[in-house]
């Protein structure tokens, strides 16, 4: 297991956080996800050998934000 | 039927939009929904014998939006 922080652009009340966060806990290999609505981070916890970070980019800007 | 505009304060991004466009559009009596995201306007077309504004203000709330 690893954890990575990304930077999201746009995220601005709890249905956005439910949205990236949902996005990212259905996909397999995502153990755990934090998303800090005031900042922007989120937080993601994955197993490297079943996702990398582009997978985990193109679910939350499938959702409308943006990845920095 | 009658057509009032609300003043819905607290509404961000898309999501918030669908979520007081749904809450209002469900209510039996309310015949049209238009949401605008920059101002905060909600023009709702009504049946008067069914519903009242103070239905609309509640269930507007419920979504955790507030009307002035």
């Amino acid at each position: 297991m690893k954890t990575i922080t990304l930077d999201v652009k746009g995220m601005t009340c709890g249905h956005c956080k439910s949205a990236v966060n949902g996005a990212l806990t259905e996909i397999d290999g995502i153990d755990r996800v934090e998303v800090n609505l005031e900042t922007g981070k989120v937080e993601v916890t994955y197993d490297e050998n079943k996702i990398d970070q582009a997978k985990m980019k193109d679910a939350i800007e499938e959702q409308g934000y943006d990845v920095a």
